[in-house]
């Protein structure tokens, strides 16, 4: 266990807090990276419903298909007897979901009657929680009145603990070494894929001292012209002089992530390029230098619009995002984003991905600083050099 | 574009006759393998609300965020006009959905009222279709009448082509490098990490013919004790002696996948092992004897529950499941699962998982071999030895 019995205890006591506030009298938590944040539950087991009962008072309860049951107590503080296994017959089959078995158990524990005519969070935006599992629950628990939890436990993630940012810390390694990976691997004539490798190998020794942890999204490499577009993998292509390659990665320790991004030139930059970087590194720093407890979110997207239409240019996308523990397919926190519409004030320990990614057309750049908000101010977790990154330079 | 669109054109033709036959007038498909098996779409997108209409009759239409609908073009077929951009703002926020755009422009397009009181159908078990994103479409288009489609395009992916088919055995070649690569550095002191970090690696390199391409699933190495749960990921702990290591793992090629399952024992294995072992690799061998077109997959789970239990030993877990396209977190096409409630009669090109996995108390044991249905009997895709691997043999 990485985590004190103690923090559980303060995490639990944060979530039941947010309950209150809500007028919840439970709440189902199924994203993966809640379910670790509250009981330290950490497999591959998400591609199959799953489910944790958290009530207002009493023990909480973690179902999972009868064969990832069998084994919760080894990666989570539950008791093995608060965990249930759902027969192996309800995954993935038509007219039935593990669910429908979810809410007799539930009502043999005779916990659905306390909450009768009560409400109920559910996570509604959870990527695990499909409108086939809502539907059962809702069928199956007609006593309760559902509603939306609306990121509950995200919310509660958001302010991070000393434990916390000691393994953000390590990521953060991670995270450089990886990108060095990168640096010293994308040349001309290197293969798109062969570059990836590296930098996947790279992410999951992690350091000598400590193992990397799988991220919940694999390098991204949007390369030349469509480097137009954030989100392409990468192809078997080799690179070619004169492309910009957008390397985003992450490292990912006990499942914290601490993401990364630079933009690097092999050959010589367009002057249109270099004229994005230029903007792109004002416009962090001066970003960077707003961060503060009390500021709030939409106070950094202003400036950051500020400093780019100075420079003629603007991004109609947020320019950043709170982040923290991670399962695929992201390692945002789906609470705080960087953008004119969030009027969420920082506080202390609240961590970010500040990101100038700007999308071009038949071009790209991207310059990114994983950061913390500290008592005063904020704090880097890395010191990569902020610019465009001559391929040549470093090799 | 890998597949030619006269293709893209027959796979449409057999959603559509499904569609048909289901009584669909429309269907929204949003899970990414399904996306991308009708238009080629690919990119790591699929963690924000994206969606593709497919009417009846008419221009299919893709609905994406902004930044990703900009460059669609440079993955699919479809013609830039016909996928548009949501608001960036729309993105993880509470109180609105992008699919509540996404009515409103459906509504715009002109093909709302046609279908009005009409069954339009939802993937209402796809990974990245949320609650709310299913809420926000009932919402916004009250005269249809939405019904599950029942995994209707994945039941239309459960036939391969010739050049899936190809596909998959390029996938083949990388699962038997990766899988190579897991022998050759599973070691009595080595990181579990290190050894995660040079599968993957191998993955993503692929040949020097073809890249590799991300699997579905990280490599998977259940050791020891805790392989007694199947989805456990690494740790930065060292092999020991004594220990059994389950490698469970996927190639990836153009997001086709073949998964492939070996145990790796470091030392000598125990006689319940061996014993374990032996029953696998007989049931195995007697299922891939039973496999033909006109066999049900029911008939296949009795057969390897035969042979088990002349050795004394059950499995209370389907024996596999289709493959094809994978997106995180999963590998598996959710329509045909081998188990005794499975009715599906096998047909030439489906293509299968055999996974025997067993999950002892304080061991585990997997043995796989990925396979498609040939018109007389079957063709295993990969030709590693099928028995307990001896670290020691191979070094």
């Amino acid at each position: 266990m990485d985590i004190s019995l103690s923090e559980y205890g303060e995490r639990l006591r944060g979530v039941r807090e947010r309950m209150s506030q809500q007028g919840l009298s439970a709440l189902m938590v199924s994203d993966p990276s809640n379910l670790y944040y509250l009981t330290g539950y950490n497999a591959w087991s998400f591609y199959t419903a799953q489910v944790l009962f958290v009530p207002a008072v009493g023990d909480l309860v973690l179902f999972a298909r009868t064969m990832d049951a069998h084994g919760a107590f080894r990666t989570s503080w539950l008791p093995q007897e608060n965990v249930y296994g759902y027969p192996d017959e309800l995954v993935h089959r038509a007219g039935v979901h593990p669910f429908d078995w979810v809410g007799g158990k539930l009502r043999e524990l005779g916990v659905v009657a306390s909450a009768a005519g009560e409400q109920v969070g559910l996570e509604l935006d959870s990527h695990f929680f499909s409108p086939k599992a809502y539907r059962a629950l809702v069928a199956a628990l007609p006593e309760w009145n559902f509603v939306d939890s609306v990121e509950l436990v995200n919310w509660v993630r958001s302010v991070k603990s000393l434990a916390e940012i000691d393994f953000m810390r390590s990521a953060a390694q991670i995270a450089t070494v990886a990108m060095s990976t990168a640096f010293e691997h994308v040349r001309v004539g290197s293969r798109q894929c062969d570059v990836a490798a590296e930098i996947s190998r790279a992410q999951i020794r992690g350091t000598a001292e400590f193992g990397g942890d799988y991220p919940a999204i694999v390098p991204m490499m949007p390369t030349g012209a469509e480097a137009d577009t954030p989100h392409l993998t990468w192809t078997d292509a080799p690179f070619e002089d004169g492309q910009a390659v957008i390397v985003e990665l992450a490292g990912a320790y006990r499942r914290y992530h601490v993401p990364l991004a630079r933009t690097v030139m092999l050959g010589r930059p367009s002057p249109e390029l270099q004229r994005v970087a230029a903007a792109v590194g004002e416009g962090i720093q001066a970003v960077l230098e707003m961060v503060r407890p009390g500021a709030q979110a939409r106070d950094l997207a202003a400036t950051w619009e500020r400093v780019l239409a100075t420079h003629g240019l603007a991004k109609p996308s947020r320019i950043g995002y709170s982040i923290g523990i991670g399962y695929p397919p992201d390692w945002g926190e789906r609470t705080v984003s960087l953008r004119e519409e969030d009027e969420t004030v920082l506080r202390e320990n609240m961590t970010f991905h500040l990101i100038g990614g700007m999308w071009m057309d038949n071009y790209g750049y991207e310059l990114s600083e994983p950061m913390r908000v500290t008592a005063t101010g904020v704090e880097t977790f890395t010191s990569l050099p902020r610019q465009l990154i001559n391929a040549g330079i470093l090799s």
